[in-house]
């Protein structure tokens, strides 16, 4: 299988191209909030520290964000709507047919949880801290991700082009393995990036009964 | 694929049957901490809340857990010793055959993420905050629930059960997809645990390219 090597650049705001990941661009608050919540979590974390981190005074920081719930919620948007506009530039960029838009949405989601691992972190660790009311938006996004790729599973497998008898729980299995890859990946491991990659492609192949 | 039906029954301590899950048989204390991290994390929690959650003077508490670290660690040991203890009893239950150990180490997998949510969750988002000194012993007890996946895999390849051209990361994503389950699972949802199981089997064959 091949696989296109990352570029190196990354865009200053917005995404250039799904496969480009440089440092995160995010607001300096948030850069500070994710650090904080990555390692002490939402309730271990106060709006002093954040501020600290950020070099900010707490009327400063409060003055653009309101509250420590509001950090979080910011932090998550911008999390999720990068991932999704990554995914959805793969599977455009991939043409029509299922195999490549499942070839495109795989890496796209093995990559964002390769280089964005402490966003992928908080957010799955943190869904207990969000507020009632923004509760829904947020699962609201994490399912358009998950109904992606079980949209282009079960085209494949109407296709024939996937064969296993369960595209919904396959497209959720893959789903995992790919976010999974978040808590274990290492930028100096001994798995390079695009080994990495091609052996996950391959693996999610299988699990859906791709027999090309 | 067959499943056999869980029974019903738990027992008091330690396990009787690793297919067997009652409510957890956790010392109070651990009951209470596994509460309120799960809830609010560790850096979240403080040792008045358990104490409070477990209706024990902070006195009392100490009398058995001398610091909020403890609990982490008493509630992680027995965690993992279950888990663990429930893996070895599926596999050598399994016989010397690696597709039937396959099957059993993955069911036994499937069966604790399912029942016990709680404790993977708080298991797998606070090894940030485990002491240095214990942090090698927690690490040691999750790679050896790895390495009996991947010794399983690995055999199954070498006999030529298992098709896959990549066993170790196969038995990782696998493994992955097994743990992934406890963020979703709904013991009132609209699957079943016996037909989640036998799809989960399935999918998981599938990754391994066991062409049975």
């Amino acid at each position: 299988m091949t696989v296109t090597p990352s570029s190196a650049g990354a865009g200053p705001s917005g995404i250039t191209g799904w496969r480009d990941y440089g440092e995160p661009r995010l607001p300096a608050p948030l850069a500070a909030a994710l650090e904080a919540f990555a390692e002490h979590g939402y309730h271990g974390t106060s709006v002093r520290d954040i501020a600290a981190r950020a070099n900010l005074s707490v009327p400063g920081l409060y003055h653009h964000y309101p509250s420590k719930q509001s950090l979080l919620q910011g932090l998550l948007d911008l999390t999720m709507t990068d991932l999704l506009a990554r995914s959805e530039q793969a599977i455009a960029e991939a043409g029509p047919e299922p195999v490549a838009q499942f070839d495109g949405v795989v890496e796209s989601l093995l990559r964002f949880h390769m280089y964005r691992k402490e966003q992928a972190f908080v957010g799955s660790t943190e869904i207990r801290s969000i507020d009632d009311r923004y509760r829904d938006e947020y699962i609201g996004y994490r399912d358009r991700q998950q109904y992606m790729v079980d949209d282009i599973v079960l085209a494949g497998a109407a296709a024939g082009d996937f064969t296993t008898r369960y595209p919904k729980d396959a497209s959720r299995a893959v789903t995992t393995m790919c976010v999974g890859v978040s808590t274990w990946y290492n930028a100096d491991g001994e798995l390079g990036a695009d080994e990495l990659i091609s052996r996950y492609l391959q693996l999610a192949r299988d699990t859906v009964g791709y027999q090309g």
